[in-house]
Protein backbone atom coordinates (compact mmCIF):
# COMPACT_ATOMS: atom_id res chain seq x y z
CA UNK A 1 0.00 0.00 0.00
CA UNK A 2 2.79 2.35 0.98
CA UNK A 3 4.63 1.35 -2.18
CA UNK A 4 1.56 2.04 -4.30
CA UNK A 5 1.01 5.58 -2.95
CA UNK A 6 4.64 6.48 -3.49
CA UNK A 7 4.35 5.37 -7.10
CA UNK A 8 1.13 7.38 -7.40
CA UNK A 9 2.82 10.60 -6.31
CA UNK A 10 5.62 10.27 -8.82
CA UNK A 11 3.20 9.34 -11.59
CA UNK A 12 1.16 12.50 -11.03
CA UNK A 13 4.22 14.49 -12.06
CA UNK A 14 4.22 12.99 -15.55
CA UNK A 15 2.51 15.39 -17.99
CA UNK A 16 1.55 13.34 -21.05
CA UNK A 17 -0.86 10.37 -21.50
CA UNK A 18 -2.56 8.49 -18.67
CA UNK A 19 0.02 7.44 -16.10
CA UNK A 20 0.17 3.75 -15.19
CA UNK A 21 -0.99 4.58 -11.67
CA UNK A 22 -4.10 6.34 -12.94
CA UNK A 23 -4.84 3.30 -15.05
CA UNK A 24 -4.53 1.34 -11.84
CA UNK A 25 -6.89 3.85 -10.19
CA UNK A 26 -9.40 3.41 -13.01
CA UNK A 27 -9.10 -0.35 -12.69
CA UNK A 28 -9.70 -0.19 -8.96
CA UNK A 29 -12.68 2.17 -9.26
CA UNK A 30 -14.22 0.01 -12.00
CA UNK A 31 -13.72 -3.06 -9.87
CA UNK A 32 -15.45 -1.40 -6.91
CA UNK A 33 -18.34 -0.19 -9.04
CA UNK A 34 -18.73 -3.67 -10.51
CA UNK A 35 -18.63 -5.20 -7.04
CA UNK A 36 -21.16 -2.72 -5.64
CA UNK A 37 -23.51 -3.43 -8.51
CA UNK A 38 -23.20 -7.10 -7.69
CA UNK A 39 -21.81 -7.82 -11.13
CA UNK A 40 -19.67 -10.68 -9.90
CA UNK A 41 -22.94 -12.37 -10.84
CA UNK A 42 -22.28 -11.49 -14.46
CA UNK A 43 -24.61 -9.51 -16.75
CA UNK A 44 -28.24 -8.73 -15.88
CA UNK A 45 -30.28 -11.87 -15.42
CA UNK A 46 -33.90 -12.94 -15.38
CA UNK A 47 -35.48 -15.79 -13.45
CA UNK A 48 -35.65 -17.81 -16.64
CA UNK A 49 -32.02 -17.56 -17.65
CA UNK A 50 -30.64 -18.07 -14.20
CA UNK A 51 -31.00 -16.40 -10.82
CA UNK A 52 -27.82 -15.16 -9.16
CA UNK A 53 -27.01 -17.07 -5.97
CA UNK A 54 -25.90 -15.26 -2.84
CA UNK A 55 -24.37 -17.56 -0.22
CA UNK A 56 -24.95 -15.98 3.18
CA UNK A 57 -22.15 -16.63 5.60
CA UNK A 58 -23.24 -16.43 9.27
CA UNK A 59 -24.17 -12.86 10.12
CA UNK A 60 -26.35 -10.79 12.40
CA UNK A 61 -28.85 -7.98 12.18
CA UNK A 62 -29.05 -5.58 15.13
CA UNK A 63 -31.42 -2.97 16.54
CA UNK A 64 -30.08 0.59 16.99
CA UNK A 65 -30.03 -0.10 20.74
CA UNK A 66 -28.04 -3.34 20.23
CA UNK A 67 -25.49 -1.33 18.23
CA UNK A 68 -25.06 1.13 21.09
CA UNK A 69 -24.81 -1.65 23.68
CA UNK A 70 -22.23 -3.59 21.69
CA UNK A 71 -20.18 -0.74 20.22
CA UNK A 72 -20.76 2.22 22.56
CA UNK A 73 -23.25 5.06 23.14
CA UNK A 74 -24.14 6.96 19.99
CA UNK A 75 -22.43 4.40 17.75
CA UNK A 76 -23.84 3.82 14.26
CA UNK A 77 -22.93 1.07 11.80
CA UNK A 78 -20.31 1.88 9.16
CA UNK A 79 -20.76 0.61 5.62
CA UNK A 80 -18.06 -1.85 4.61
CA UNK A 81 -19.62 -2.87 1.29
CA UNK A 82 -23.05 -2.70 -0.30
CA UNK A 83 -24.95 -5.93 -0.87
CA UNK A 84 -26.92 -6.94 -3.93
CA UNK A 85 -30.34 -6.03 -2.45
CA UNK A 86 -30.87 -2.27 -2.56
CA UNK A 87 -29.89 -0.45 0.63
CA UNK A 88 -28.51 -3.53 2.39
CA UNK A 89 -24.89 -3.50 3.45
CA UNK A 90 -22.21 -5.45 5.28
CA UNK A 91 -20.99 -3.27 8.13
CA UNK A 92 -17.42 -2.83 9.25
CA UNK A 93 -18.55 -4.01 12.67
CA UNK A 94 -18.28 -7.64 13.77
CA UNK A 95 -19.31 -9.41 16.97
CA UNK A 96 -18.55 -12.64 18.79
CA UNK A 97 -21.53 -15.01 18.86
CA UNK A 98 -21.50 -17.20 21.97
CA UNK A 99 -23.46 -20.42 22.44
CA UNK A 100 -23.46 -22.99 25.25
CA UNK A 101 -20.72 -25.11 23.63
CA UNK A 102 -18.68 -22.78 21.43
CA UNK A 103 -18.29 -19.31 19.97
CA UNK A 104 -18.06 -17.90 16.46
CA UNK A 105 -15.68 -14.98 16.07
CA UNK A 106 -15.72 -12.00 13.72
CA UNK A 107 -19.34 -12.52 12.74
CA UNK A 108 -20.32 -9.77 10.32
CA UNK A 109 -23.08 -7.30 11.22
CA UNK A 110 -25.41 -6.40 8.33
CA UNK A 111 -27.19 -3.10 8.03
CA UNK A 112 -29.32 -1.13 8.16
CA UNK A 113 -30.53 -1.76 11.70
CA UNK A 114 -33.87 -3.47 12.36
CA UNK A 115 -36.37 -3.46 15.19
CA UNK A 116 -34.98 -6.65 16.75
CA UNK A 117 -31.72 -8.62 16.62
CA UNK A 118 -31.50 -11.65 14.32
CA UNK A 119 -28.50 -13.96 14.12
CA UNK A 120 -28.39 -16.32 11.13
CA UNK A 121 -26.16 -19.39 11.14
CA UNK A 122 -25.82 -22.65 9.22
CA UNK A 123 -26.41 -26.00 10.85
CA UNK A 124 -22.65 -26.57 10.88
CA UNK A 125 -22.28 -23.29 12.82
CA UNK A 126 -25.13 -24.30 15.12
CA UNK A 127 -23.36 -27.57 15.96
CA UNK A 128 -20.24 -25.58 16.87
CA UNK A 129 -22.34 -23.24 19.06
CA UNK A 130 -24.06 -26.18 20.73
CA UNK A 131 -27.61 -25.03 20.03
CA UNK A 132 -29.95 -26.01 17.18
CA UNK A 133 -32.19 -23.12 16.15
CA UNK A 134 -35.26 -23.63 13.95
CA UNK A 135 -35.24 -22.95 10.20
CA UNK A 136 -37.17 -19.71 9.81
CA UNK A 137 -37.68 -16.85 7.43
CA UNK A 138 -37.08 -14.41 10.29
CA UNK A 139 -37.28 -14.11 14.06
CA UNK A 140 -40.76 -12.62 13.69
CA UNK A 141 -42.17 -16.00 14.65
CA UNK A 142 -40.56 -15.53 18.04
CA UNK A 143 -39.24 -19.06 18.43
CA UNK A 144 -35.56 -18.50 17.63
CA UNK A 145 -33.01 -19.74 20.17
CA UNK A 146 -31.30 -17.67 22.80
CA UNK A 147 -27.88 -16.37 21.77
CA UNK A 148 -25.30 -14.07 23.35
CA UNK A 149 -23.50 -11.37 21.34
CA UNK A 150 -20.26 -9.86 22.60
CA UNK A 151 -18.97 -6.56 21.24
CA UNK A 152 -16.12 -4.26 22.22
CA UNK A 153 -18.38 -2.13 24.47
CA UNK A 154 -20.94 -4.58 25.84
CA UNK A 155 -23.01 -7.72 25.65
CA UNK A 156 -26.49 -8.52 24.28
CA UNK A 157 -28.26 -11.56 25.68
CA UNK A 158 -30.93 -12.10 23.02
CA UNK A 159 -33.65 -14.53 24.11
CA UNK A 160 -34.89 -15.69 20.67
CA UNK A 161 -32.61 -14.14 18.03
CA UNK A 162 -30.84 -17.23 16.67
CA UNK A 163 -32.27 -18.90 13.55
CA UNK A 164 -31.15 -20.91 10.56
CA UNK A 165 -32.38 -18.87 7.60
CA UNK A 166 -34.84 -20.59 5.31
CA UNK A 167 -33.46 -20.53 1.78
CA UNK A 168 -35.44 -18.22 -0.45
CA UNK A 169 -35.52 -16.29 -3.69
CA UNK A 170 -35.95 -12.53 -3.77
CA UNK A 171 -37.52 -11.22 -6.93
CA UNK A 172 -39.55 -8.37 -8.35
CA UNK A 173 -43.07 -9.14 -9.65
CA UNK A 174 -41.87 -9.43 -13.28
CA UNK A 175 -39.27 -12.03 -12.29
CA UNK A 176 -41.87 -14.05 -10.40
CA UNK A 177 -44.34 -13.85 -13.29
CA UNK A 178 -41.66 -15.07 -15.67
CA UNK A 179 -41.51 -18.41 -13.86
CA UNK A 180 -45.21 -18.52 -13.02
CA UNK A 181 -44.73 -18.01 -9.29
CA UNK A 182 -46.16 -15.59 -6.75
CA UNK A 183 -45.12 -14.37 -3.31
CA UNK A 184 -45.08 -17.23 -0.79
CA UNK A 185 -44.91 -20.04 -3.37
CA UNK A 186 -42.56 -22.98 -2.82
CA UNK A 187 -40.67 -23.99 -5.95
CA UNK A 188 -37.89 -26.38 -7.02
CA UNK A 189 -34.59 -24.88 -8.06
CA UNK A 190 -31.63 -26.61 -9.69
CA UNK A 191 -28.26 -25.18 -8.74
CA UNK A 192 -25.32 -24.79 -11.04
CA UNK A 193 -22.25 -26.06 -9.19
CA UNK A 194 -19.61 -28.76 -9.06
CA UNK A 195 -21.91 -31.04 -7.05
CA UNK A 196 -25.25 -31.20 -8.86
CA UNK A 197 -28.11 -30.43 -6.51
CA UNK A 198 -31.77 -29.40 -6.56
CA UNK A 199 -33.34 -27.47 -3.71
CA UNK A 200 -37.00 -28.34 -3.24
CA UNK A 201 -39.66 -26.14 -1.67
CA UNK A 202 -37.73 -22.89 -2.02
CA UNK A 203 -39.73 -19.89 -0.82
CA UNK A 204 -40.39 -17.10 -3.30
CA UNK A 205 -40.44 -13.55 -1.87
CA UNK A 206 -41.78 -10.91 -4.20
CA UNK A 207 -41.32 -7.16 -3.77
CA UNK A 208 -40.95 -4.39 -6.36
CA UNK A 209 -37.74 -3.32 -4.56
CA UNK A 210 -36.14 -6.77 -4.80
CA UNK A 211 -33.44 -7.66 -7.28
CA UNK A 212 -33.66 -11.35 -8.38
CA UNK A 213 -31.33 -13.30 -6.11
CA UNK A 214 -31.37 -16.64 -4.33
CA UNK A 215 -30.14 -16.72 -0.74
CA UNK A 216 -28.54 -19.91 0.61
CA UNK A 217 -26.46 -20.65 3.65
CA UNK A 218 -22.92 -21.99 3.60
CA UNK A 219 -23.96 -25.62 4.14
CA UNK A 220 -26.14 -25.45 1.04
CA UNK A 221 -23.51 -23.57 -0.97
CA UNK A 222 -20.80 -26.00 0.04
CA UNK A 223 -22.99 -29.06 -0.55
CA UNK A 224 -23.51 -27.83 -4.13
CA UNK A 225 -19.83 -26.91 -4.47
CA UNK A 226 -20.85 -23.49 -5.74
CA UNK A 227 -18.38 -20.98 -7.01
CA UNK A 228 -18.85 -17.28 -7.55
CA UNK A 229 -21.16 -16.63 -10.50
CA UNK A 230 -23.06 -19.92 -10.33
CA UNK A 231 -26.80 -19.53 -10.86
CA UNK A 232 -30.05 -21.15 -9.84
CA UNK A 233 -32.66 -22.38 -12.33
CA UNK A 234 -36.35 -22.74 -11.51
CA UNK A 235 -37.53 -26.18 -12.62
CA UNK A 236 -41.01 -26.43 -11.10
CA UNK B 1 -21.53 -44.24 36.31
CA UNK B 2 -20.36 -44.87 39.84
CA UNK B 3 -23.95 -44.48 40.99
CA UNK B 4 -25.17 -47.00 38.43
CA UNK B 5 -22.68 -49.74 39.50
CA UNK B 6 -23.55 -49.30 43.13
CA UNK B 7 -27.21 -49.77 42.31
CA UNK B 8 -26.30 -52.83 40.23
CA UNK B 9 -24.57 -54.52 43.12
CA UNK B 10 -27.48 -54.04 45.48
CA UNK B 11 -29.96 -55.18 42.84
CA UNK B 12 -28.12 -58.45 42.30
CA UNK B 13 -28.94 -59.34 45.91
CA UNK B 14 -32.69 -59.31 45.22
CA UNK B 15 -33.92 -62.89 44.66
CA UNK B 16 -37.28 -62.63 42.88
CA UNK B 17 -38.20 -61.23 39.38
CA UNK B 18 -35.82 -59.39 37.09
CA UNK B 19 -34.10 -56.60 38.99
CA UNK B 20 -34.41 -53.08 37.61
CA UNK B 21 -30.68 -52.99 36.96
CA UNK B 22 -30.82 -56.15 34.84
CA UNK B 23 -33.61 -54.59 32.86
CA UNK B 24 -31.27 -51.66 32.37
CA UNK B 25 -28.55 -54.12 31.33
CA UNK B 26 -30.93 -55.72 28.80
CA UNK B 27 -31.85 -52.29 27.51
CA UNK B 28 -28.21 -51.31 27.09
CA UNK B 29 -27.26 -54.59 25.37
CA UNK B 30 -30.25 -54.31 23.00
CA UNK B 31 -29.30 -50.75 22.21
CA UNK B 32 -25.72 -51.80 21.39
CA UNK B 33 -26.88 -54.70 19.23
CA UNK B 34 -29.28 -52.41 17.40
CA UNK B 35 -26.55 -49.84 16.90
CA UNK B 36 -24.05 -52.43 15.64
CA UNK B 37 -26.59 -53.77 13.19
CA UNK B 38 -27.08 -50.26 11.95
CA UNK B 39 -30.74 -50.39 12.91
CA UNK B 40 -30.84 -46.74 13.81
CA UNK B 41 -31.87 -46.78 10.17
CA UNK B 42 -35.03 -48.61 11.15
CA UNK B 43 -36.20 -51.97 9.79
CA UNK B 44 -34.68 -53.64 6.72
CA UNK B 45 -35.04 -51.46 3.63
CA UNK B 46 -34.92 -51.80 -0.12
CA UNK B 47 -33.93 -49.20 -2.65
CA UNK B 48 -37.57 -48.64 -3.50
CA UNK B 49 -38.86 -47.97 -0.02
CA UNK B 50 -35.98 -45.77 1.04
CA UNK B 51 -32.22 -46.11 1.25
CA UNK B 52 -30.63 -45.48 4.65
CA UNK B 53 -28.42 -42.40 4.67
CA UNK B 54 -25.02 -42.43 6.32
CA UNK B 55 -23.57 -38.96 6.88
CA UNK B 56 -19.78 -39.29 6.88
CA UNK B 57 -18.10 -36.89 9.23
CA UNK B 58 -14.49 -36.09 8.26
CA UNK B 59 -12.35 -39.18 8.67
CA UNK B 60 -9.25 -40.91 7.38
CA UNK B 61 -8.19 -44.27 6.08
CA UNK B 62 -4.60 -45.34 6.72
CA UNK B 63 -2.11 -47.90 5.45
CA UNK B 64 -0.61 -50.35 8.00
CA UNK B 65 2.63 -48.38 7.75
CA UNK B 66 0.80 -45.07 8.42
CA UNK B 67 -0.69 -46.66 11.54
CA UNK B 68 2.75 -47.62 12.82
CA UNK B 69 4.19 -44.19 12.01
CA UNK B 70 1.34 -42.34 13.74
CA UNK B 71 0.68 -44.64 16.71
CA UNK B 72 3.96 -46.57 17.22
CA UNK B 73 5.79 -49.63 15.91
CA UNK B 74 3.62 -52.74 15.81
CA UNK B 75 0.44 -50.77 16.49
CA UNK B 76 -2.81 -52.02 15.00
CA UNK B 77 -6.18 -50.22 14.88
CA UNK B 78 -8.68 -50.99 17.64
CA UNK B 79 -12.35 -51.33 16.79
CA UNK B 80 -14.49 -48.66 18.44
CA UNK B 81 -17.73 -49.50 16.63
CA UNK B 82 -18.72 -51.39 13.51
CA UNK B 83 -20.12 -49.46 10.56
CA UNK B 84 -23.07 -50.37 8.40
CA UNK B 85 -20.96 -51.79 5.55
CA UNK B 86 -19.71 -55.27 6.43
CA UNK B 87 -16.23 -55.37 7.94
CA UNK B 88 -15.82 -51.58 8.10
CA UNK B 89 -15.26 -49.97 11.47
CA UNK B 90 -14.57 -46.70 13.24
CA UNK B 91 -11.30 -47.14 15.15
CA UNK B 92 -10.57 -45.90 18.62
CA UNK B 93 -7.64 -44.00 17.09
CA UNK B 94 -7.90 -40.37 16.02
CA UNK B 95 -5.40 -38.02 14.38
CA UNK B 96 -4.91 -34.31 13.90
CA UNK B 97 -5.28 -33.24 10.25
CA UNK B 98 -3.14 -30.21 9.46
CA UNK B 99 -3.56 -27.90 6.45
CA UNK B 100 -1.82 -24.66 5.50
CA UNK B 101 -4.40 -22.48 7.30
CA UNK B 102 -5.90 -24.60 10.06
CA UNK B 103 -6.13 -27.99 11.70
CA UNK B 104 -8.95 -30.43 12.47
CA UNK B 105 -8.60 -32.29 15.75
CA UNK B 106 -9.76 -35.74 16.82
CA UNK B 107 -10.40 -36.88 13.26
CA UNK B 108 -11.59 -40.49 13.39
CA UNK B 109 -9.57 -43.24 11.70
CA UNK B 110 -11.66 -45.86 9.88
CA UNK B 111 -10.57 -49.45 9.42
CA UNK B 112 -9.53 -51.83 8.17
CA UNK B 113 -6.30 -50.40 6.78
CA UNK B 114 -5.86 -49.83 3.05
CA UNK B 115 -2.90 -49.67 0.68
CA UNK B 116 -2.71 -45.85 0.81
CA UNK B 117 -3.90 -43.09 3.12
CA UNK B 118 -7.11 -41.22 2.24
CA UNK B 119 -8.47 -38.27 4.21
CA UNK B 120 -12.08 -37.28 3.48
CA UNK B 121 -13.41 -33.85 4.45
CA UNK B 122 -16.35 -31.63 3.58
CA UNK B 123 -15.90 -28.31 1.80
CA UNK B 124 -16.53 -26.52 5.10
CA UNK B 125 -13.66 -28.52 6.61
CA UNK B 126 -11.50 -27.80 3.57
CA UNK B 127 -12.05 -24.05 4.00
CA UNK B 128 -10.92 -24.38 7.64
CA UNK B 129 -7.83 -26.32 6.52
CA UNK B 130 -7.06 -23.76 3.82
CA UNK B 131 -6.86 -26.23 0.95
CA UNK B 132 -9.55 -27.21 -1.56
CA UNK B 133 -9.26 -30.87 -2.58
CA UNK B 134 -11.11 -32.27 -5.60
CA UNK B 135 -14.36 -34.24 -5.30
CA UNK B 136 -13.37 -37.83 -5.92
CA UNK B 137 -14.55 -41.36 -5.34
CA UNK B 138 -11.12 -42.22 -3.92
CA UNK B 139 -7.48 -41.16 -4.03
CA UNK B 140 -6.89 -43.79 -6.72
CA UNK B 141 -6.99 -41.00 -9.29
CA UNK B 142 -3.87 -39.62 -7.65
CA UNK B 143 -4.87 -35.97 -7.71
CA UNK B 144 -5.87 -35.48 -4.06
CA UNK B 145 -4.25 -32.61 -2.17
CA UNK B 146 -1.30 -32.86 0.16
CA UNK B 147 -2.24 -33.18 3.83
CA UNK B 148 -0.32 -33.71 7.05
CA UNK B 149 -1.48 -36.16 9.73
CA UNK B 150 -0.20 -35.91 13.28
CA UNK B 151 -0.50 -38.81 15.70
CA UNK B 152 0.84 -39.45 19.18
CA UNK B 153 3.95 -41.27 17.84
CA UNK B 154 4.70 -39.54 14.55
CA UNK B 155 3.71 -37.60 11.47
CA UNK B 156 2.60 -38.59 7.96
CA UNK B 157 3.08 -36.04 5.18
CA UNK B 158 0.76 -37.46 2.54
CA UNK B 159 1.27 -35.91 -0.90
CA UNK B 160 -2.16 -36.58 -2.43
CA UNK B 161 -4.37 -38.09 0.27
CA UNK B 162 -6.92 -35.32 0.80
CA UNK B 163 -10.22 -35.50 -1.10
CA UNK B 164 -13.84 -34.47 -0.76
CA UNK B 165 -15.73 -37.74 -1.12
CA UNK B 166 -18.16 -37.92 -4.02
CA UNK B 167 -21.60 -38.80 -2.67
CA UNK B 168 -22.65 -42.28 -3.65
CA UNK B 169 -24.98 -45.15 -3.00
CA UNK B 170 -23.73 -48.59 -2.02
CA UNK B 171 -26.03 -51.41 -2.97
CA UNK B 172 -26.11 -55.11 -3.80
CA UNK B 173 -27.16 -56.11 -7.35
CA UNK B 174 -30.79 -56.79 -6.31
CA UNK B 175 -31.07 -53.27 -4.83
CA UNK B 176 -29.71 -51.74 -8.02
CA UNK B 177 -32.03 -53.81 -10.21
CA UNK B 178 -35.00 -52.69 -8.13
CA UNK B 179 -34.46 -49.08 -9.24
CA UNK B 180 -33.26 -49.98 -12.74
CA UNK B 181 -29.68 -48.88 -12.13
CA UNK B 182 -26.30 -50.53 -12.62
CA UNK B 183 -22.81 -49.97 -11.24
CA UNK B 184 -21.45 -46.57 -12.28
CA UNK B 185 -24.84 -45.02 -13.10
CA UNK B 186 -25.64 -41.48 -11.99
CA UNK B 187 -29.12 -41.09 -10.57
CA UNK B 188 -31.27 -38.46 -8.83
CA UNK B 189 -32.13 -38.99 -5.20
CA UNK B 190 -34.59 -37.08 -3.06
CA UNK B 191 -33.64 -36.82 0.60
CA UNK B 192 -36.01 -36.97 3.50
CA UNK B 193 -35.10 -34.16 5.86
CA UNK B 194 -36.22 -30.86 7.34
CA UNK B 195 -34.85 -28.94 4.36
CA UNK B 196 -36.18 -30.59 1.20
CA UNK B 197 -33.37 -31.40 -1.20
CA UNK B 198 -32.61 -33.57 -4.23
CA UNK B 199 -29.10 -34.75 -5.02
CA UNK B 200 -28.54 -35.07 -8.76
CA UNK B 201 -25.99 -37.32 -10.44
CA UNK B 202 -25.42 -39.60 -7.48
CA UNK B 203 -23.04 -42.44 -8.26
CA UNK B 204 -24.31 -45.99 -7.83
CA UNK B 205 -21.76 -48.54 -6.62
CA UNK B 206 -22.86 -52.15 -6.86
CA UNK B 207 -21.22 -55.06 -5.09
CA UNK B 208 -22.72 -58.28 -3.69
CA UNK B 209 -21.07 -57.45 -0.34
CA UNK B 210 -22.67 -54.00 -0.09
CA UNK B 211 -25.63 -53.20 2.14
CA UNK B 212 -27.90 -50.50 0.60
CA UNK B 213 -26.73 -47.17 2.04
CA UNK B 214 -26.21 -43.65 0.75
CA UNK B 215 -23.04 -41.86 1.83
CA UNK B 216 -23.09 -38.07 2.14
CA UNK B 217 -20.76 -35.61 3.76
CA UNK B 218 -21.70 -33.25 6.59
CA UNK B 219 -22.32 -30.26 4.29
CA UNK B 220 -24.88 -32.28 2.35
CA UNK B 221 -26.43 -33.74 5.51
CA UNK B 222 -26.65 -30.33 7.14
CA UNK B 223 -27.99 -28.65 3.99
CA UNK B 224 -30.83 -31.19 3.99
CA UNK B 225 -31.28 -30.85 7.76
CA UNK B 226 -31.17 -34.63 8.07
CA UNK B 227 -31.80 -36.40 11.30
CA UNK B 228 -30.95 -39.96 12.24
CA UNK B 229 -33.20 -42.40 10.35
CA UNK B 230 -33.95 -40.15 7.37
CA UNK B 231 -33.85 -41.97 4.06
CA UNK B 232 -33.07 -41.32 0.41
CA UNK B 233 -35.50 -42.06 -2.43
CA UNK B 234 -34.40 -42.72 -6.00
CA UNK B 235 -36.47 -40.55 -8.35
CA UNK B 236 -34.73 -41.01 -11.70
Amino acid sequence: MLFRSRVAESALLKPQGIPVTEQELIRQISEQVVRRLGCHYGPATSARNGIPIGVSVRHCHLSPQNVETLFGAGHELHVRNWLYQTGQFAAQETVTVVGPKGALYNVRVLGPTRSAPQVEVSRTDAIALGVMPPIRQSVADGDGERIVLVGPAGVVDAPNALIRAKRHIHTHPEGAAEVGAKDGDLIDVRLEGGNQLTLNEVLIRVNPDFVPEMHLDTDEGNAADLICGDKAYVIA
